[in-house]
């Protein structure tokens, strides 16, 4: 069906290291050449993509001289612009290099910390020359494994010390960065600090330019915590900090799986579509995730596909449960239970206060009411199986 | 759709328990009245179900006198005739009173224990009364918080002592159970023992008569470890086991939520009906759920009828599948790769190892070939939601 | 060991709900006669401990009339004053009567909305005659299973709308009081909004007087979801916000436990107790565990004084480690290394931005250098061991 | 203190991929330069290990030369002799070749199939021609992400076959091989067919030779599952089927960790120590983890002696619980309870059945009983705190 062919304007963005993975895991060796940036860039555009993200070591391998970066980016360029991809993201490799193995911003090692706010900063002079406007960072060597080592109350420190200086580095630059934290609950650490969105949102407040600073939460970090994804990008939303936001998937409480978006839970994933469209989200959508390990180049754009469709698909979906009278029916009944109470609105005044007090609450018939929830929740499958 | 009419030969079936369920949890207090055993007869003979199973007490209260028992069995059995359902399989209460609360067939008090094996021989008497065939064990309270205070391996011998008891007394009575054991890896306890089917598969192989004795998989004690329900299931059935099943859902990781069947895991209980459907499997359909919370008893009726129809969009789109010419191109070619040589047939002789010796193999061919997964797993999934 | 003897000045509390617990669980029905407020209080004192918390119903029935509430109150005051204990902290019951099923502060129903406002109004001035100063806010059923029944963002709203009218009640009352939210992923809830303590600081940021609001982290709800609770509750004291806090145990990934403190995850429980000590916490030391179902009353009170026990144990052994001449040399190496990079101190400014540009790093060197994590993580085993 | 020196009569064990792991992850480059095979033996013999086990590619890579094999073999044969190091165990990779990138026994495509057997056989005779007794076996791949693309039954009788055929050839041979099956639930493939040891042991029964076959449980992968290990091996080892046993460690419900034993879940390592040590348990204690990325070669070394320390460490606790009075008056007490039931005996006999049905239960008295758990489990906590 034409409904689920992708467009520029459904703002899909891929980074360069999903499409660009060889299919390499910890008990075995690479399946298949990765597609290289400029590859990545045809390819993405030829299905409909807005545009690509990237690590600066994804483009800029960490040893490539100035000769080779000016190469290297030029001719990324020229892909760019031959197809009509933008860059909206960018990010920084803070955990491949060895040299991370204990943390970044949160080493013990100051030699650490400092060259891990260079190489950051480097990234957002690289991401501003393509014209990103949103900054990622994924502290994925940000934990530990002995906690005897590391003081967790030193690291909050160093970390919030760190994204100040990169907030003040960008005022300084008037490069406009939004920056976009992203959580993750452990792998590659045994336990990775701030490791849910929610503590994310909690460490922005004692930032020194908390305006400066949201998160991207990615739906399979969430669910390897087996916490409900579509709760915590509400959170982020209704905080006005959802500046980015990492579309794939997972089965809930193991390794990172980085699944095709939709590919395990379908329901989680409506609900999800359905908050980014009903609060007309209007940042990018960004798939990070990548093929199976069974998949050649074909099968890696199969996979591309594949995450866009499903997209759109859920979009029709929720389009579609707007409008279905029977749940709508049902949803004005669920919420269409009325407070008689002069004086007061939820706000505190001594008369609401007063008015509170004097309330008639009739307990037991309140709490025998059946909510139809579960008449709502098979409707709700219906639509998703596309049986209604 | 009336293709999602539920009929007497779906051979769906329901627990007393769970329609009678009062909404109970460990914060809250009842929210409902949950229907008596004679009200589910009705109620769910109205909605096509086949049958209802039952633990001993949820119809013949523990401290029931004989007279009261008579009364009570005859007014059910009194349903069943009106109703034409069946009773198809019964099972034992050995959790709910605290003489059980650490453990039944497992305690270290062999007056437990022995009133543990009379308490599962008086509900096979009373099973068999009603025509029952399965006898299904559920060990709720066989495992420990403390393990200080169990040995594990008298255990295993226990629990296999009680259970080679009841199948002598079923050959005894004549009775001709099937006996199904149903595991589960925690809750109640804070691990129970034999925490899988395959466990109990495992223990099954060392009783006196392995061939009485089978599983009862339930979906959301295997998903609770974040185990593949369908995997689970699928040795149980090759290996000649699955002699019952309980269908619900749940949340990976987490406390046990008895779900409305398909409720969570829609592509997991895709796959497990496609495997009960094209395998023939031939036993009971059985719900293991109970209505949220949140229902009153209309909400359970509602809950009732989404299980069951949930089975039969399911089964619908089984044979769209397996009718799919482009799932069953993919199909074809991946199951398509030949072994071209002569004298192996994967069963060892003198002549197939002195072949698979000589067999040419070019691992960078083979291994570089894509399996085209992605691709048959998008179709898949649109085959659950409905567009294709 | 004497030392390990509780004293009052050690800061211990109890919830009455923990010994006043009669052992049901969902699968099961109650084992013993829980402790009355009464002589909660007295066994509680007699065992060394400062104090007991309470949820007004555990004190008070919802259904109690004025002269049963002042009778009650003046007989629980009788024997504080006899004993000495104090009330530091009190909270509320908003998940056991049916009228929150669905949730209170984020109940489709504003009647429900309302008398969970003012049922929280009614105990916080419960607490105040007292003497408690902080006020606990667990949310047990602010969450959902059916995600198209209740709008995540409306909820977010909902919640804060409360807690903003508590802290103007408060503030009305000149009541003093701290608030303190508490996070828990699931259970009751199929999943609870704001899941995590991370989720409840980043709720704080949004709310009318966040100064007045802070956390109550709970051991076993942090470890349900499997993540360190010890990096929990040191992002919690960094940021200020540790106003209150919940020891028990619990295995990962399952129903919720609240095992005795320390008799699961007994290293991060000396992590937790070393951040405590480490850092000068002042707060209540409180347990939130109930005694297992095996236990009869006796039971009760072992498992009341094992909880206290255990923490004293590690305290004693924060001391050997802090001590240990071995683990300071390894800290210190581990600690000692040191950037030469005059000009900057890890704050922005054009100064510090050049000598940053500037600095010469020796990746592979750096990368290369062991950090002797095993050794230290086997000492520290060792402390705990006791072999050391 | 001496009594913690490992001695060959220990029988410690490792991998040479255990030492030999470079410190690679998903997210970042090695870190070190692992220990080859001969730097291996003679590190390990130092320490008092008594033997070394491999998969067939850990010594001979996979692409060698006959040449290049003979040498490889030869001069590990040397260290091995010059150290006195034996090869208890040796296993095979299924899993590290692209070509098995979906399988190996269980692949769809026969040609890999066969391959695997083969690439078994001739690693069965390499283990031979080295003294190996025990073949491991862990099927890595056999599993699935996309269950649309392997048929699950399809899969267990393809395992079988394989395994067969393995034990065939062992006969053939003389081989005398006992043959140990290792579960892993996930990682690196999305669900791992026959997750749990249960679930291998039910596979061993239908085989052709089950008395050949026994499993290899290892203590990070039911952890993974978030089962208690302790209980996995006390029923293999109470089915006689306890033939090897991987040692290390991990938190539940996370990516394989494999970390130091010990060194997360110290509770349930005393029951396992207990378990071999009070069953005498005859095989090798093989360690199947790796030092901390964070490490350099001298880490690795003291990740070695770690894992050996803290077993004797463990051992010497358990004597101590066996010894201690005022355990061992509550076990008696907990054990003491006496069925007094003449003709009862928990085997069945019409007799025993008739005694039976007479038996008095008083069931309000016995559930009222407390069991003493608590006390019992915080005297078990402090003798693996080390203090008593």
């Amino acid at each position: 069906m034409s409904l689920f062919v992708p467009k520029k304007e459904d703002r899909f963005t891929f980074g360069l290291w999903t499409v660009g993975n060889p299919g390499r895991d910890p008990f075995g060796l690479p399946v298949r050449e990765g597609f290289t940036p400029v590859e990545a860039v045809h390819m993405l555009a030829e299905l409909g993509a807005y545009g690509v993200n990237f690590h600066d070591n994804d483009l800029v391998p960490i040893d490539a001289t100035p000769a080779e970066k000016e190469r290297i980016v030029r001719e990324f360029r020229q892909a760019l612009e031959a197809t009509g991809l933008k860059v909206p993201m960018v990010t920084v490799s803070l955990f491949t290099d060895p040299i991370f193995k204990d943390g970044a911003f949160t080493s013990n090692d100051p030699r650490v910390r400092a060259y891990a706010i260079r190489k950051t900063i480097e990234s957002m002079d690289l991401g501003k020359e393509l014209g990103a406007e949103v900054f990622v960072l994924w502290g994925g060597r940000e934990g530990a494994e002995v906690d005897a080592g590391k003081d967790a109350v030193d690291s909050m420190k160093r970390y919030r010390e760190a994204v100040n200086y990169l907030c003040e580095y960008s005022l300084s630059q008037n490069y406009g960065y939004k920056f976009a934290l992203e959580a993750k609950p452990n792998e590659p650490r045994g336990d990775i600090y701030l490791p849910t969105t929610g503590a994310m949102l909690g460490l922005i407040a004692t930032l020194d330019h908390p305006e400066m600073v949201g998160v991207n939460p990615e739906v399979a970090h969430e669910r390897m915590a087996g916490l409900n994804f579509y709760h915590a990008a509400a959170q982020a939303l209704e905080a006005g900090k959802l500046f980015h936001i990492d579309l794939n998937d997972q089965k809930m409480g193991r390794f990172d799986q980085d699944l095709r978006f939709g590919s395990d839970g379908i329901k989680e994933a409506f609900f999800l579509v359905k908050l980014l469209e009903d609060y007309n989200y209007k940042g990018m959508l960004h798939f990070d995730a990548h093929a199976l390990r069974t998949e050649d180049r074909q099968g890696v754009v199969e996979f591309a596909k594949g995450n866009m469709r499903t997209y759109l698909i859920l979009k029709e979906k929720v389009k579609r449960f707007n409008a279905d009278p029977d749940i709508q029916a049902l949803l004005a009944e669920i919420n269409g239970r009325k407070l008689d109470l002069p004086g007061f609105d939820f706000k505190y005044s001594p008369e609401s206060l007063q008015a509170l007090r004097g309330m008639a609450v009739d307990r037991e018939t309140i709490g025998a009411e059946g909510l139809n929830y579960e008449k709502l929740d098979q409707l709700t499958m219906e639509i998703i199986m596309g049986v209604r």
